[in-house]
């Protein structure tokens, strides 16, 4: 039986006008892996609504988990939810549940929950809510859709709370060698060891750091055994001991 | 008339494990931004045929230049310059320009061309090099896209060469305004100036930082008048003097 998959959907202007260093990918790629949980594909699209909902409906077809970022706070920009109710075709509203999370932010919640605010309380019907204990203002899961926060903090906070929910899958191994050659130079021998090895995936990371070239050697497989044995080979090839 | 418009693919397993955190595309966000070329998506998919080209020939055909980065090295898990042939059902072979260039990397070039360095010289027909000064061994560009190594300083050196044969658009100008307050705070005074000024862009970026919550409120357009009018505006809304 295959890993569960899963794709990310990274929301907004500010990462493709470079004002932003993406880094909600990278965390969220990090932990899918700890769990066994594959992920295929990670695509930035921009505020615009043609594209989020085209890339939701598209994704959520094809993999188990679709998780999101951004896009879901008080100001005009945040269209996010709107998008997801209609790529679901449901209606979406403001719904006691989120409003009673996001209430426990405030003091005063009567003169506090704004207009705006209360947009973050809106939630497509059918949708369940993710945990925010950070800024309280929920996200939620639509089906197989994640839906979550852009801010990193949030983004970390929210996710901590869904994975546990999810089903996980056999989690792939790795060890990594590094190679202190040129990639030119190892890709031959390389490449009758990934022959040699076809149930054992090796990728080959080359740097280039100050004037000094390397590469490094990944293997992966969910095998302990086979996952010692092929380091020991690579490891033998070259690594000079 | 509107801006050249661009997208993104990141090609490469070691992004989608969290293994290394992709620099590029923010690099490349960034450097189109100030041509004016419209960066509207990234996409990040695994060393596979299928996704790859299947990214390609999606995004070709969308917008004016497609980039790509990672998998054109020497070692078996380097796909993208077959990928790319595939997609453009053309052929691929070594190609002597390709290799003259490659040779330069080496001071003996007859022996250190190896089978597997070789494979660096392999060229789709009907593509135009693009210059490595790093490493020697060229990316391409096919048609309206570009394919590029996926080490930061190469990448990077063969973006240099590239971007001053592409057509420009009219550089987006935009301006940065801190607001020390919680983005609700401010939403529904923002919302009007947005619904106000509708050539312009405004977005809002909050962030939460060791419990200090705050916003970056971003105006974008091509217009220098309108973007000190409408940066005035919210200064005199958002920040006390």
């Amino acid at each position: 039986m295959s890993n569960p998959t899963a794709a990310m959907i990274v929301i907004g202007d500010e990462i493709l006008s470079g004002r932003t260093q993406d880094t909600n990918s990278n965390y969220l790629a990090q932990q899918l892996t700890m769990l066994g949980i594959d992920l295929k594909e990670v695509r930035v699209v921009s505020d615009d609504k043609t594209q989020i909902i085209g890339a939701v409906n598209r994704l959520r077809m094809k993999y188990t988990n679709v998780f999101t970022s951004g896009g879901i706070g008080p100001t005009h920009d945040d269209i996010t939810a709107d998008c997801i109710a209609k790529a679901f075709g449901v209606a979406i509203d403001v719904r006691a549940d989120a409003r009673a999370a996001l209430a426990k932010n405030y003091k005063n919640p009567d003169v506090e929950l704004t207009k705006a605010r209360l947009r973050m309380a809106r939630i497509p019907d059918g949708a369940s809510l993710i945990d925010n204990p950070v800024s309280k203002a929920p996200g939620f899961s639509m089906e197989n859709v994640h839906i979550m926060a852009g801010v990193p903090a949030i983004f970390k906070a929210m996710l901590a709370g869904l994975l546990p929910t999810l089903a996980t899958g056999i989690k792939i191994l790795s060890e990594t060698v590094n190679v202190a050659q040129k990639e030119g130079d190892i890709a031959n021998a390389l490449g009758i060891i990934a022959q040699d090895n076809p149930d054992v995936s090796i990728g080959s990371y080359p740097y280039y750091d100050n004037g000094t070239y390397g590469c490094n050697l990944v293997i992966r497989t969910a095998s302990p055994t086979r996952l010692s044995d092929v380091t020991a080979v690579v490891r033998k090839t070259f690594v000079n001991n």
